[in-house]
């Protein structure tokens, strides 16, 4: 069912992760730089404010377990939580970033961490874009009918599509850095 | 093997655990409130500042885990971590923090957290109590021939006696409350 997307070109299935204890935003992205985007799945992982945080945290770890065996995504993308942050929500925001992280670790996935500024830049070619501004790139980039919601699945969904993007630039670049070396070493003697 | 411990009165065992991503102390101790405590395992999960993230993470979470299988605890006392906390650690912190809080409540086990100064006090008298004298008397409490090194894992077998006996305390006063409103309640009637 998945077949063709990890294996053509650099066609990748990408997990975004905006972290959060009340609600955990969460987005499935299939793309490769450069060729149109297309989502697969949207949704918000949330549990009660009421609750004992272990059950809490268990609640996001068997979120994000779910999300990752129904999806099967090639890598996944997590926003990079700062200490200097809400300090009413980091810790709880920390943790629940651990948790997504350990979940894809878990499985041997590639995992990456970018900053919001990052993801801003991406999508709309400002770290300094408000929320608005980033949904309205995500819906008009996926080519969705309506914006996805609350801001959290659509901040999940940039991230998916930062991490795609990124790593496509990524991925040239050191295709080119590898190009450059390969020119100028010396080509081997034969024995 | 370890039959009695759990059903025995209040016997319990309790793994601590001082979270942390470089060195996350681990401290396993059986006793019940009032009787001398003993000490089970005690050790340090430690994973390499020069690895990434996400397999630090997942590092911890696999030492807890075969921690929890191995001694079989019933129930985990972990270290409350602040936001206030030193800043270049503190992500990291919270991060193993939720990861071990994860890992009991996977197995619906009792997670409890204390602050450190709740810990200071009830091993020593004083909520601002340096390490050194936590180390004192948590080698005297627990009859150690030498002090548990380093500070982590004397910290984490500090979580698990404050745990025991905060643990005791509370079911006195929770059975105490118990007998007085059982006092004040008219006898059921007969039917």
């Amino acid at each position: 069912m998945f077949a063709g997307l990890t294996n053509r070109g650099e066609r990748v299935r990408v997990l975004g992760v905006d972290p959060g204890l009340t609600r955990c935003g969460v987005g499935v992205v299939d793309g490769a730089p450069g060729a149109p985007l297309s989502l697969v799945a949207v949704g918000v992982i949330r549990t009660p404010a009421a609750a004992e945080l272990p059950e809490r945290l268990l609640g996001i770890a068997e979120g994000i377990e779910g999300w990752l065996a129904e999806h099967r995504p090639d890598a996944v993308a997590v926003e990079r939580v700062f200490a200097q942050a809400n300090l009413r929500t980091v810790m709880g925001t920390a943790q629940a970033s651990g948790i997504a992280i350990t979940a894809a670790a878990r499985l041997r996935l590639p995992v990456a961490l970018h900053t919001p500024s990052e993801v801003k830049a991406a999508i709309t070619g400002s770290g300094r874009a408000d929320k608005a501004q980033v949904t309205a790139m995500v819906t008009r980039i996926l080519r969705l009918s309506a914006a996805p919601k609350p801001a959290d699945a659509a901040d999940a969904l940039a991230l998916a599509i930062c991490h795609v993007w990124r790593g496509g630039a990524m991925a040239r670049i050191a295709r080119a850095a590898a190009a450059q070396t390969a020119a100028r070493t010396p080509a081997r003697r034969p024995e």
